[in-house]
């Protein structure tokens, strides 16, 4: 099978120095590509620079979201993919415009005809719409206000370009119940026509501890606690699918 | 010789999975540590876990400005230094307080009084006043505006705790004039009492190149095209002073 895996997290550059960056190891993503490569797979493996990879595997490096979109759609125009496995974070979020407070009030304060919502919602627009800093903000700056604006959804590519690959999403979330991890989850899968998706909980990552649980849309599939075992269990769901497919 | 070094680029969390991150690969930092070990000297190295490190030592870690001060403080108490080399990339921002476009909307214009700068500049500060979002920020959110302010400056400490050590600072600026990098690095150099300071522009940083500039409150002490020739000269000036001082 030809197997793309993407891991690490992304980051967006405020400046040439300072980024946004989504923590992520990247070291779930390298034991699902060694799963792969073990059952004789060809895996190509997109990662950030400080993910962790595969030593048997030259990755595919890149930085910003934006970086992510264009090295996918060059990949999925290329090659066909069996499988796409998407544990990449990635960055919701990219700055548009940084101000320090002297530059924040002196804009805003002309943008604003009067102190109601619709006012300062139409000064908001205007200031959301500059560009990333070009150069390093000076660090004697008192403070600082970034403005974000939402990136493109680089998962939808991907059955959009391939709608016969099996896509395995990832949905990370913070301290919430079982119940909403899974309904969380299983919208995203709905959303992005993921195949899988791995559902986890930051709270339950420490140490050798991961657990996850990975849904389809008829409920869950199967549960593990260990990266390793997340990384069989994975391999396994998307085997039989892939056999499963290939038979009817 | 008992040497304290920084190495690495701190991160300040925006909520539990993203943060902003100071980009440096540590691999400078970990040079000079290397050149000092070599010499048969006790050095501490404290860096970022993504940090590049000399692989005979145990790292402190740290991840945020403020792990980092307290770090510094308590290694400042415990121990003494001959000499501090701080080539961490530290956050000089870190958030306050962040905002979804309705969020914003909603407190900026309850702020507000009219729409002069003077009431701009007092919602400003009311909204700069909040604290770190505690959970993960949702991603269906379309805009975030993102409020931070100074750091406390890590590097002041240094003299403060021990005026006897010998700092060499790092001052990285990027696509300036030779004339203006020594400018501003000299006034660091005054500001924050140090007896060197590291100057270099990120634009004549890539590959195996780093052009340095070694600058004390004289001028120029010495110069280097790459990391182990910057970690040479920072070794030889810092063992040269040392070795005066202690004569004297």
């Amino acid at each position: 099978m030809n197997i793309l895996i993407t891991a690490g997290g992304t980051t967006e550059a405020i400046d040439q120095v300072r980024g946004i960056t989504n923590h992520s190891s990247g070291r779930l993503g390298k034991a699902i590509a060694e799963r792969f490569l073990a059952a004789g797979n060809q895996v190509t493996y997109l990662a950030t620079p400080t993910a962790a990879k595969p030593a048997e595997l030259e990755a595919v490096t890149i930085k910003s979201t934006l970086d992510l979109y264009e090295k996918m759609q060059y990949l999925l125009e290329n090659q066909t993919f069996d499988a796409v496995i998407h544990s990449m974070a990635v960055s919701d979020f990219t700055p548009v415009n940084t101000l320090n407070k002297e530059g924040f009030i002196e804009a805003f304060s002309r943008e604003l005809t009067d102190p109601s919502p619709e006012s300062v919602a139409r000064a908001l627009d205007a200031l959301s719409e500059g560009v990333a800093s070009a150069s390093k903000i000076s660090s004697a700056t008192e403070e600082l206000i970034v403005f974000m604006k939402q990136t493109p959804k680089v998962i939808r590519l991907i059955k959009m370009m391939q709608p016969e690959t099996c896509l395995v999403g990832f949905k990370l979330l913070v301290g919430v119940s079982k119940k909403e991890l899974f309904s969380v989850a299983r919208e995203s899968l709905v959303k992005n026509h993921s195949d899988f998706v791995l559902a986890n909980d930051l709270d339950d990552i420490f140490g050798t501890q991961h657990l996850g649980f990975l849904l389809n849309g008829a409920g869950l599939v199967a549960e593990g606690t260990t990266k390793s075992a997340i990384a069989e269990m994975i391999y396994q769901a998307v085997k039989t699918k892939i056999e499963e497919e290939s038979e009817s």
